[in-house]
């Protein structure tokens, strides 16, 4: 209750003391005035750290504006992973309502929900404005609404870590020989594939990766791109950065828990959601920016470090590979080959022109 | 007044008969309420017609965040110019206060403001997202508030078409020769810069364009890409259509008047700001799609359209044109150095990048 409503209240009492009249006029003051001034107090748990870069401005990039566009009615709170100790756990505790929100990645939910998998970035699919293209015309955000829905759960693009490098290799990859037996750090379906040609792939705590990268306890791994690689010193110890096939467009996710959601007044629910779409389109944006900024200083402070692509023959046995992983996640699930359809469908659609517009124009510009 | 307000007044006299105590009672839930309920009124003029597709669904989309966003207190009538009848009278409209707000581009105002030429595109510049990184991230949006503040006047980013193709032609161009006397529609600065290298740039109606390239009065055109470029038809009556090198990025904006903007509540100027800038990525987003989708009909229909690059001679022959106007759009004109500058160091620092990202992964993925 407001000053002016007690003050109110207080006055009406004194001089009438019908209090009911007072009860009954102050209520409709005070509902009137509830709508615009309750306070929602969301909370946010994320996979990341505390201060991880970008994917940790994300989440306080949409949360600032949040507040400021609601005027302070909807106050978004951010736990990282050092308070809810569950970096994995954001799927669950978002669906039982423990966190209203969760900021993570889809594919991190594939054991569960199998479909989950291609709502981040899928190998030899779509770069990251490809996929935002999908996603708001191409029916993704649809499909993606299907598989979150029975789990009580909205899920929207989370920003983008732009296209993600093929990894740093100690040894040139020149045939498909020579994954036979290579050693990786690269979890997830891209494993998958790589296992499939023989390679070995394993999973390796963040923490560990340069010393095992150094003492060749492995061969090659994969992180993101310049944008988060500089500060783990890959550069400084692997002469190869291939360049990117497994995840052209990394898309981040929000998840909201819907029943918290469809509680909102309309106008907190609008904030919401569009304080998340613009959140991703920045997070894509300073990715951008990040990349670029930090493969300049590799360049200028390595100048030695070599940037590979896969030979043809690699290229091509992978795109075997992933053929075969994807018809055998299709198997017995028919929203799984609908998904896969749609993407094949969109990126036949939408590749050629973004090889005669973007591509055309950095060929052209090459030096 | 709302009606508990009017209620609340009317008993209270009823029952007190002291109309001055009533009125200050009212008045101070009034202005309680007033603070939540008032409606802000503002006028947008765009320089396009009624329902001009994406350029004109991007305003569209701008006031229907704002309107949600703000639960109707922040109401934005769009004027398109058919009922303006200045499409490139934006900025003087909103300059002196006529119209609120303005939806255009920058490089409209060059004859005007000349620095305002560095904020749409410009040859051999960013790609989009290249150029959000600059905006956001590059200093480009602090370039833009030195050349637009003078005149009462806040630029934004208004909406990304993608790259815009080199345009339809009836011959190839094979050598810089080819390109003495050619009759080519293609306005501002590339025109210029053709005309450096002795071509005819000509302006004509949009009505009009189709017919001249048919009856051969042009002998090429630019307008746009795919997404707007398939219903002017040229693909029926021109067989070469040449990629990008003039607007490899171009973005529209939003114009507010400063005085206007200031007058806004805080949360408004949040709305606002925020649902210009979502409005803007979104647009690209379309772009990227409307130009897959036409682009893929083209193809389809009529696949006998030939995409071609400018030989490398040309296309050096177009720089250093473009490096010389450049040199002499800056003299005397620290802003337009410090800005040409800014842009060149900045593609410098990024474009590395999205040759290692991006185009290898075009390169790689092409047939």
């Amino acid at each position: 209750m407001s000053v002016i409503q007690q003050l109110l209240q207080r006055v009406w009492k004194t001089i009438t003391k019908t209090t009911v009249v007072a009860t009954i006029l102050t209520s409709l003051v005070a509902t009137n005035a509830l709508a615009a001034d309750k306070i929602y107090r969301l909370k946010l748990a994320e996979t990341w750290g505390p201060n991880f870069p970008i994917f940790g401005d994300a989440t306080k990039n949409m949360a600032k504006m949040a507040k400021e566009m609601s005027n302070g009615r909807l106050i978004i709170r951010i736990d990282s992973a050092n308070k809810h100790k569950a970096p994995l756990g954001i799927f669950d505790m978002v669906k039982s309502g423990q966190y209203d929100m969760g900021h993570s990645g889809s594919y991190y939910w594939k054991g569960k929900v199998p479909n989950t998998l291609y709502f981040t970035s899928m190998p030899f699919g779509m770069l990251p404005t490809e996929q935002y293209a999908w996603f708001y015309h191409g029916g993704g955000m649809e499909l993606m609404e299907q598989v979150y829905a029975p789990h009580n759960l909205l899920s929207f693009p989370g920003g983008n870590t732009d296209t993600q490098m093929g990894g740093w290799f100690q040894k040139e990859v020149n045939t498909v020989a020579d994954l036979k037996g290579l050693k990786m750090r690269i979890p997830g379906f891209a494993g998958e594939i790589l296992a499939e040609l023989g390679a070995k792939p394993t999973n390796i705590a963040p923490g560990e990766l340069y010393t095992s990268l150094e003492r060749r306890t492995i061969d090659a791994l994969e992180w993101v791109g310049p944008s988060l690689d500089l500060r783990m010193g890959f550069h400084k110890i692997a002469p190869y950065y291939y360049t990117g096939w497994h995840e052209p467009g990394t898309e981040l996710q929000f998840l909201v828990n819907k029943r918290k959601f469809d509680s909102l007044p309309k106008d907190l629910q609008a904030i919401l959601t569009i304080a998340m779409k613009t959140a991703a389109y920045d997070m894509y944006t300073q990715s951008k920016h990040e990349s670029g900024k930090n493969w300049a200083s590799i360049q200028q402070d390595y100048p030695d470090v070599k940037v590979k692509n896969f030979p043809e023959e690699v290229m091509a046995a992978l795109k075997t590979a992933n053929t075969k992983l994807l018809a055998k996640h299709a198997e017995g699930n028919p929203l799984a080959a609908e998904i896969q359809q749609s993407q094949a469908d969109y990126i036949k659609q939408v590749r050629p022109w973004s090889t005669i517009s973007h591509g055309a124009y950095l060929n052209s510009q090459a030096e």
